[in-house]
């Protein structure tokens, strides 16, 4: 690896640097608008798109909502999401690992920003490499399951360190996958002290009312 | 993003052979030594380390059996397949959102192979980047929680592709989940054509006997 380390790590800062001004133009862009934007980050499964699916379903009786919703493959979820009548695209990354500013500002192409009064974006399954890229959004949810154990907090720091809302999900399946949901918590609290936590499950309902609430907001 | 594209390709094609050099070498060592080597690849918090805890009880009753655990932070994993009474060592990767060859190279300093019959390897929880990455292991496991949707397959189709054999973790909790199994395993075989899945539970046993016979094999 001698040799090439310094020059990854240069080229890597490049990207980063690129991606920090596109993501502040694209955040400038959203508050003339007067569009607010609302991203979730979480590992594969733990029920980024059932959530905003049932969240769609009931924003989108009140306020102006679209979404951007990113995979490495298929169109699946921009297909489940649009069956809330919100305009959806989907980004398919091919082999990235997670979304960038540019391909959020490539998505919008054609769309009417002043138009919306919400977008929500979701990110690629990925409790590593998302933390890196701002998105110019204004909340950053990170989910964590019930069913992935309680101590991914504690083994994926950063990416709950760049997020402002920690949704605990599947919370009814929390007893049948023996979640310790104290530990759970406190293992957000020690890594990113004083980060609001939801508790939610978008199957019986509960919390989704108040997630609702704290998404639109 | 013009013109650091096509650097970060260069570099990113250099790593990867270098990556790919090391993991032949490592892959001659094993062999020479006579080691077969396991590794384990998943989103975070499929059980890869309940599995593998469970599988090591057994295994070093009648192997002798080393592992290596890969986690940006904390050496929890380390921790709890040590309780097997293996020699277990953590890898920290930091930011690094996956396994090398390289980190495997240092890892192992100081062990006599020679005086191994099987090495498991429990990447970073990753659908995506660690595909990329050979750690000159014979036998790669991606795992597949019933709890994460029967779709995985089908978006993050590249580490189903580098794989040999899928498991289908958290068996106990399929129905809770409402997973339908028949359509997991439809989709893990449209990615990756006649490769085998095996159904697991480590809580319950289910499944656990034939797996760890394949993992010894």
């Amino acid at each position: 690896m001698t040799g090439t380390e310094p020059r990854l790590v240069e080229v890597r800062r490049n990207l980063l640097k690129d991606n920090d001004l596109r993501a502040r133009a694209l955040r400038q862009r959203f508050r003339t608008a007067g569009v607010r934007v609302v991203s979730v980050v979480s590992s594969p499964g733990a029920g980024k798109t059932t959530l905003l699916a049932a969240l769609l379903q009931n924003l989108t009786q009140q306020l102006r909502v679209a979404a951007l919703v990113g995979d490495l493959a298929t169109d699946n979820d921009a297909r489940r999401l649009a069956a809330s009548g919100a305009p959806t695209r989907q980004i398919t990354t091919g082999t990235v690992c997670h979304l960038e500013a540019r391909m959020i500002e490539q998505a919008l192409e054609g769309w009417e920003l002043a138009e919306l009064d919400l977008l929500l974006i979701e990110n690629v399954g990925n409790l590593v490499c998302p933390s890196a890229y701002d998105l110019g959004e204004d909340v950053r949810l990170v989910l964590a399951a019930v069913t992935e154990g309680e101590d991914k907090p504690l083994k994926y720091p950063t990416i709950f360190n760049t997020a402002d809302l920690a949704v605990i999900t599947k919370c009814d399946l929390a007893e049948a996958a023996g979640c310790d949901l104290d530990l759970l918590r406190h293992n957000i609290e020690a890594v990113r002290p004083g980060m609001p936590v939801r508790l939610v499950s978008a199957r019986s309902g509960l919390g989704m009312a108040e997630l609702q609430h704290a998404v639109a907001a």
